[in-house]
């Protein structure tokens, strides 16, 4: 049986699990606790060994989240540092997190040409390194994003495309006024044109957006122009956004935003020396989860 | 001893060997002759036995476009689609190139925030996934760059930004009126911020710029923009471009300028039971390492 629309999958988590979390996992070695870093089994392969700390500490984040997120959102660069190792241990977080009853977010931000993005398409959505939804570029323009379409709509999976990016420089481009108005809202025009096709039963669309929380105005601006499009917004915790920055992006049933935080939740932690690190992702996770539902509460006020 | 910096490496392949041709490797199973498929060992993995018909099969490649080519440019979709064994397969791609005498583009098209293009950078242009340089997409701006800047210096590295893609779409968004310019030029006077402090001794600079074949308009003003970048063209071949259409972005001794192909050269075949697969891949490097050479000196009368 083929799973429901990844739109509507991800309403329901949302709405039953009442969360709009989603926690990134950007594993930093030299960041993991000793005792991820030393269940690493002995290797040749210095990269061998970094996947196996990574395995472990990624086990273990993902059972601390797990009552608190929506979904998991695995940041490929981190993983693909160490190579094949690496990337096996990519895949070990998307199966563990989905054993967990997490949603996963394959954060890629790929784009490319036709011929290459089916490949992209057919190993990032289908088989052993499949997301449910994947992060994307849009600076190639439609025959870039078609092939991802084709196999979203196969495997009723989902993808999020970069509009308006949290990090410092994102206005450099991305706020270029073009043709009256900022370069982000052309694309934002885009997304609509790709998604509008993709609306499951929740009224929300399969095809999402990335928003930025340290970016407030252009998100309200955006929220309105794409009225179906889920925003997967990074920028809370460490990138300077706060939960409540992120309010305007939701209905007022509380939906259409998922909000991401990666290293304020991951090395909640501190000196792991001196605490039980565990419990520290665990409380970081539950205590933005409670920021974000009262900012979509009072959003929906 | 350190390398010399990418731009300049570069200015001596393409002068010495008088070559200024990257083969693309793009490799899909079903197209691959049946010696290179049945050359893969049973595996329970079917991913597993596609790498190994790749590697099988991108030696051969590798061999018969050495001495017609500059540089090769692994595209790591076509390999991270079969997951730890195809990034294995990528990084045999590269070893053999190098091992080969030929530069190596990573094609990856990577652009993110700050801390995530660290973890690329130092997987990409470090260690045993290493490339000599990468392609990189500028939607997220200047500080997606610099980590990339920062190892690009440390490691004598290059860097080729997206300006203006070969697809069909590019237009969509690349040529959007944006301050009275299309935004592909606004990327592109990015291009040359990055790329001003990083220009060696050949008078070129190893932060370069692609620039498809297939507008050969926006070559022109863009060379003249960026009079100091390396441009990497695709297009040519099975995208529609000719090798003329690359001309003018060549200076008057030829350099400048390195144009791939990738498809219309790794299935030059046909019918790979019906011909001398290895033979007919060779010509047709051969033939357009000839074709671009006429163009480059056609651009210098």
């Amino acid at each position: 049986m083929s799973p429901a629309p990844f739109a509507d999958r991800l309403a329901h988590a949302v709405s039953e699990r009442a969360t709009c979390l989603v926690v990134g996992l950007d594993p930093v070695i030299e960041r993991l606790p000793l005792e991820s870093r030393r269940a690493a089994a002995p290797d040749d392969d210095p990269r061998v060994a970094a996947a196996d700390a990574i395995r472990h500490y990624q086990s273990a984040v993902i059972a601390a989240v797990a009552p608190y997120a929506a979904a998991i959102k695995p940041q490929v660069a981190f993983y693909e540092r160490w190579g094949p190792a690496g990337w096996a241990a990519y895949e070990a977080a998307a199966r563990e997190a989905r054993a967990a009853g997490l949603l996963v977010i394959g954060d890629i931000k790929r784009g490319d040409v036709g011929s290459t993005s089916e490949a992209y398409a057919e190993g990032h959505l289908k088989g052993p390194s499949r997301s449910d939804a994947v992060t994307l570029n849009p600076y190639l323009g439609t025959d870039s994003l078609a092939p991802w379409l084709a196999v979203v709509d196969a495997t009723n999976a989902g993808a999020f495309v970069l509009v308006r990016t949290s990090n410092p420089s994102a206005a450099e481009l991305q706020e270029l006024p073009c043709a009256g108005r900022p370069l982000f809202e052309h694309v934002a025009e885009l997304v609509n044109a790709w998604g509008d096709a993709r609306v499951g039963a929740s009224g929300w669309s399969s095809i999402g957006a990335v928003v930025g929380a340290t970016a407030p105005r252009a998100l309200a601006a955006l929220r309105a122009q794409m009225p179906r499009a889920w925003f997967l917004i990074p920028g809370v915790g460490a990138q300077g956004g706060a939960a409540q920055d992120a309010a305007a992006a939701f209905d007022a049933r509380g939906l259409g935003a998922i909000v991401n935080s990666s290293r304020s939740i991951l090395y909640a932690y501190g000196d792991p020396a001196r605490t039980d690190w565990r419990d520290a992702i665990a409380t970081a996770a539950r205590t933005l989860r409670d920021e974000l539902r009262d900012a979509a509460r009072s959003a929906a006020r």
